[in-house]
């Protein structure tokens, strides 16, 4: 027996894909007791491409692929939501399992594929959706099991991690980080997904919706990116001990799915203050088992191969049905947050319940309040990591 | 139905194991359709102990539990070889699953749990053997099936990472760190254990296994403890932007396993760098995901109660069958290490093929060499991380 495969795309992560497929059929082969076969290959320009084997059909119409008989997996390495959704539907309508690493497309669809995949009893594996090849969705539905996550702070986008990192190690502006980073093939030429954060609130997305059972509202979702964060900026905040990071949290709220995706930072014994260069990373706040973090590289060509590669070995897995229990759903309302009050004018703005723990530097104090600091003002940023240790001084001038 | 369990040892970890159970009814009804409950506890001193509940018995006879008809699971949570190990073989011929916690009795009897598991269909649950609430087993369960792990570095003991965390940042002597692990009931009043790297050996055996199919051969074991580590070595090192941690590292080398617990110098871009106190983490190279780690609590009443729940839930699914093909083994004796050549008589002592690279401080150089610096002298300590990013000094004095 054969497992065929129809693969959409063959940029950096279909090839990456193949090449998996082809360089470790063996290991495959002896995993699922089948044979592992691509045997057809969507692009968009058939010009640009040349079958990889004489036997795989290349082919720049979908209705073709759709039209053969022998498919089994129908895996998803384009981007953007359309013309992605409508092949994974189709794909599902004819029995076929999907597998997709298109996360702006599943963080808005994944309900529509979900929906279809169990009217026809076939999967829809995502691992590769959110963080690359660090295996955060089986672990997650791992978790739950016994678990339940009360939040997650995620590094989810290594673009704009990248940019910070050199930003910070190399003292470049934000400018000449995102030149480096578009020079090295890490930035597209329009940087917004990345650097906006809209890539990683689509992965918060996909997680949000794994553990709580809801997508965060859009409108909701505060959404800050990196661009505006002075050089200065980060040596001055680095020199206290603390690194800025572009970070996506979730949790669950007032009975609701809180979502942020901003520029924090990170005190140095928090997991995710070394995450550097391209890296991603999640922290996992639990109820049983208190934190864990998973770190890894959060893109690339084999890494998501792997993690694509691992989702075609569980297909046939019956997940177990995970229903989120918002009735006893950990409220997060009574936390207390720490944040950097930046500048004098920040002391002014301060609302009531705000309290000022110390300043650490001239025009810098630390404060804390109970929930969110929620003036979306560039003079407030959110601490992750412990604040006891960050140094007092008593006057600087 | 009800799931039955019979809980040995009521100690931190038994008691964890139980008041989750019982604060989380609900949540593992429903994930198992089945009640569970547990219906006796053996313990060594009965004096010492009260019944939890009238219904649960209470005992200080194995004979007793193992006479029970309505016993399904057993869950190992004492200390030490024996009589663990004979009571687990007597519950699996009984027909009953067990879970374990008991990481030196697995390290050393995985082998013969195991199959006799398998001639009387049960399952046997380990998560919580190694690194505590962090769902290792697991992840490495799935990783491998694509995957091949090539190498492991693990903080697996918490007790003397935060004596070495404590030597670091409270400019501690050993003996007073130790101390202060002991006050807050991080060591037991014999250290030996976690000080000279026996418990972290007995989890890397564990993990070995799960990943070459061999434990390492315990003469073969490089095994160097914490407590000869002067505070002066750890602040000149510290300044030199390294950390002492100790490290088990487990990887494939020349067809077998190659094993050592020992101090090492951490990076500061290295994800072990900032596992501070009694945290443990996870490092995995593997040749299609590239590295990823995992970090957390590596022991405590409800991580480790966590873990054997996760098992709890997991007990009857079938294990894929993973066995480890040598013939397709990657072999990493061609590796670069880096090492600290410590003390000017240690560079008398480089043996042939060691190149040195560069000066950090005085009499201290960062070398390199293939494979191990297999001279067990303080004066070489390897480097995990980027010593690209070590500075040279040209010359100090």
């Amino acid at each position: 027996m054969t497992i065929n495969i129809a693969l959409l795309g063959y940029g950096t992560v279909g090839k990456g894909v193949y090449r998996t497929i082809q360089q470790h059929q063996g290991r495959l082969q002896k995993l699922l007791g089948e044979e592992i076969k691509v045997v057809a290959i969507l692009v968009r320009d058939i010009k640009k491409h040349t079958a990889p084997d004489q036997s795989v059909i290349l082919t720049n119409q979908y209705e073709e692929i759709q039209q053969l008989e022998n498919v089994d997996v129908v895996i998803d390495a384009i981007v953007g939501i359309e013309p992605a959704v409508t092949y994974l539907q189709n794909a599902i309508e004819k029995g076929r399992h999907v597998i997709t690493a298109n996360k702006e497309m599943f963080a808005e669809k994944s309900h529509i594929l979900r929906e279809l995949a169990k009217k026809y009893h076939v999967s829809v594996g995502y691992e590769a959706t959110v963080a690359g090849g660090i295996p955060i969705i089986q672990t997650l539905k791992k978790l739950l099991n016994a678990n339940k996550v009360t939040k997650v702070e995620g590094i989810l986008n290594g673009t704009s991690n990248f940019i910070l990192t050199k930003m910070r190690e190399e003292q470049l502006s934000f400018d000449n980080a995102l030149a480096l980073a578009q020079e090295l093939g890490y930035a597209e030429a329009d940087p917004t997904n990345d650097i906006e954060g809209f890539d990683a609130y689509y992965k918060a997305s996909i997680l949000s919706e794994l553990i709580y059972g809801e997508k965060p509202k859009s409108e909701q979702v505060e959404r800050r990116g990196i661009a505006s964060i002075a050089k200065s900026d980060i040596t001055f905040f680095n020199e206290l001990g603390l690194r800025y990071k572009h970070v996506a949290t979730i949790e669950y709220a007032q009975s609701h799915v809180k979502c942020a995706v901003r520029p924090v930072l990170v005190e140095s014994n928090h997991p995710l203050y070394q995450v550097e260069d391209v890296q991603n990373a999640i922290h996992i706040e639990a109820d049983i088992v208190g934190s864990i973090s998973l770190q890894g590289p959060g893109a690339g060509m084999y890494p998501t191969a792997s993690a694509i590669i691992e989702d075609l070995i569980h297909l046939k897995e019956e997940d177990r049905d995970y229903t989120f229990n918002e009735e006893s759903a950990l409220d997060q309302q009574s936390v207390k947050t720490s944040w950097i009050a930046y500048g004098r004018s920040a002391l002014l703005q301060l609302p009531e319940g705000a309290e000022i723990m110390k300043m650490i530097a001239n025009d810098t104090w630390v404060v804390e309040i109970e929930g969110d600091l929620s003036i979306k003002d560039a003079s407030f940023i959110e601490i992750l990591g412990d604040t006891t240790r960050l140094k007092e001084v008593k006057k600087i001038h």
